[in-house]
């Protein structure tokens, strides 16, 4: 029998399961430097140590964002080996900041299954924890994958799909007081109250991606999903070439947004996420956000709930997302909402 | 109104204000690893902490030209965003090693400006310093760029371009006794009394730069131009593709020069750097250098000043510099005039 | 005269001569950071300090191939700049374990030499060691290269060329005793018994390496020749294009061992190693493995002596290896054997 990793298939997860994913990570300051060399991250909170520590950090934390592709990196192998897609996120949550010299284990729970009418394929959701080495919870979200049936003939299992919340309330999020923000470094003036429910703002630069950035980025968070990686085998593909992992454009899309939300450094909380085209080498990302909500945390510190748009080879100034006909516009890449923290 | 950066114009720029730049960085192991990575850096200064505190250094410091490109990266923004070109480098002097966990930020002070016959353009003098987590200077160099009028009808100012000197004065410049300099492990035996005014060296070897390369090394200085990442935008300008950073030029071809200037580790000063060609990925970058004057610093430390000159699909032993017109050779990138240390 | 390096010559080498090779490194965590994103590591053991400090390390160790390539790579400009090939390892011992922090130094011996009859070219056998800054040697290796004379017409040497063994013995393999050995973490509950001699694992994963990540792979060893890095020069030889770096395909092969192999993850020595093709960018590495032989190191842990084969554009499936003509098959980039200790 072989001994290479067969991964799991949809009669394999049964509700209430935990599975314990390979090769915890210790993060370094190693990975800093290679996450904005690779993305062009440039947040003052987690570029600079005296920043971060003037505002309730202990030292230079990690982005969440690497934190997050860290974790669900490793749940690949068992949860998205022979996944068909990746359907969505939910209720993902960021709760204690990830420093250099944390090790990072991740850990994932089936929350439920649904057979889909073909019987070739089903639905999976899996809730997934990223844990430090003293075992607190750094971060947890949900997603749910599509999934090959090992054999078509095996019976559907009962529906258990669970329920997901549109968005993190904004009493569950938790964020530092921001008692020493300066405007200056951050680079920007606006802070919460300059902001208002229903702004959009074009992010205006564009980046364009090589196969050699994708493909460290995602080794980086250790990803192994083969059709980042395999140009032969994806020759064969329906698209005949390697697909950059969608945990690439979230976090490039999210640095261009840098550029009128300078201040919404930390992300709180993902409420929702598709990828809603593929992504190819020479393709250049641009991006546009919305101001969905907005809440105070504190006298010192606010929310925004924000929606994400990455779009491909198409500056956004016109705020791409649907058509008249309720779908997305072919150029969409990623829709994706998030909470993230502002000083106020 | 937008809430992107839509950048300084010539207008916004009044001799003697100050710009506090955003975005420090602590600059950390991953850093020096990463230069490394994409320069082909090789001096044994820069590479071993044993070395290092062998010859006046409390630990492994940062090499001075990422030192250099980090503050640099942190002006485009409010400096160089609306510039049409960089003109020159003068009077740059590296005052403080930089070691890991030193966080860089950058401030630039208006020396002069001075609007071009046209009435659309102006040339903007600053003097940008960078400073670490103490409020020491770490470095501090002049750079002046030609930069757009928001509006050609907006009076011209009052004409105040700085006195420059032609190179930093060698009394100027600092560096510690090289007490314990090993030759083998340095890779020369070539060492201050070697090496004559007018002598010429070639480098040999030539390095070729992808896309991949000059956007990593770009990001990891947190240098944001869009000419250098947006791939879409640049097939409508007048090269059709990415310009390369002209720092990249810069760090690789100092690192070239390790093949006959072994020795010569530490930059102590930039005294002119001109940007004469543009470089696109896919280009082989040759080198060649010149000593141009020496300086004894003390019974253990001497200086050279070098010219550093780059070319482009062209091996450099036949010195390209300038035709009998005068005008560079067009192969010609960079012509570069430091001071570096070298033992005695 | 020039001060660029002109490399020695087959004559330039004389058995018992010592060379103290150029430019000591200081491993850091960003050059983990980096061999993880650029090779796709996975191993618990070299990813996760708790996973290493519970199985004998005092730290998160760096890779063994990364601190050999560091190695190997300080030796080029002495031993390699003028050869024309590398024939092979052998008598490769890992000795102690290299931590973040540490500063290797190469040396390497000359152990015999033996011109060809050609009367052009010789081969030299070197042995090289990697010391630590506590004079420890961490690693040592011997490998021949075949090396330009200088003047055909200089005498031929007398022969002397060094007895090696087949295999490092498993007597003088060191590895700790892996006493807190998770299998959930490390990916796999195969461990030393359940691998065979003869049994052969297909390691099913590709993995195409682009011009940019084998040439910053190359340069954070500091391994300089130039067929890696100046495609200008290259357009003139024999391919035409830039070669790959050999020991970026060890290193890319030996992470995708990980699948089928994942608790073989310390590499002990290097028995013998062949390079039986070359490798361009653009070209997708696939690998296999064969239990060669078993070796129970204590109770706790084990070695399984591993051929780990590479081959382009060729799933392995099939275990590519040689011909019926004996020859190696076309495809086949690499033929490496190795100890890997595994928990008992």
């Amino acid at each position: 029998m072989t001994k290479s990793n067969p991964g799991n298939y949809f009669e394999d997860f049964n509700p209430g399961m935990e599975i314990i994913h390979a090769t915890p990570l210790t993060v370094s300051a190693g990975d800093i430097s290679l996450y904005r060399a690779l993305t062009g991250s440039r947040h003052a909170l987690y570029s600079a140590e005296t920043f971060a520590a003037a505002n309730g950090f202990s030292a230079l934390p990690v982005d969440p964002l690497l934190a997050f592709h860290v974790v669900f990196g490793k749940t690949v192998p068992d949860i998205s080996l022979n996944a068909v897609a990746n359907l969505g996120y939910a209720d993902g949550k960021f709760l204690k900041a990830v420093y250099p010299g944390d090790t990072l284990k991740a850990v994932s729970e089936v929350l439920g299954v649904k057979e889909n009418s073909n019987g070739k394929t089903g639905v999976v959701w899996v809730r997934t924890r990223g844990e430090n080495q003293r075992g607190e919870t750094v971060l947890s979200y949900v997603r749910w994958v599509m999934v090959h049936k090992k054999d078509a003939a095996s019976p559907a299992p009962d529906v258990s799909a669970p329920d997901l919340p549109d968005a993190v309330a904004s009493s569950d999020l938790i964020a530092p007081d921001y008692t020493n923000w300066d405007d200056a470094l951050a680079g920007s003036e606006w802070r919460y109250g300059d902001y208002e429910i229903g702004e959009k703002i074009d992010h205006v630069d564009g980046m364009t991606v090589e196969e050699a950035e994708h493909q460290t980025a995602t080794r980086l968070y250790q990803n192994t999903a083969k059709v980042h990686f395999d140009a032969h085998a994806q020759k064969e593909s329906r698209f005949g070439k390697r697909l950059i992992y969608g945990g690439v454009v979230i976090s490039i899309a999210r640095a261009l947004s840098f550029n009128g939300l300078e201040s919404a450094a930390q992300m709180l909380a993902i409420n929702a996420g598709t990828h809603t085209g593929p992504l190819f080498a020479g393709d250049t990302i641009y991006a546009w956000s919305e101001v969905l909500d907005k809440a105070e945390l504190s006298s010192k510190t606010g929310a925004l709930r924000l929606r994400l748009v990455a779009a491909k080879d198409h500056p956004c100034s016109d705020f791409p997302l649907r058509g008249k006909d309720g779908k997305y516009h072919p150029d969409v890449l990623l829709d994706f909402d998030y909470w993230a923290a502002i000083p106020i």
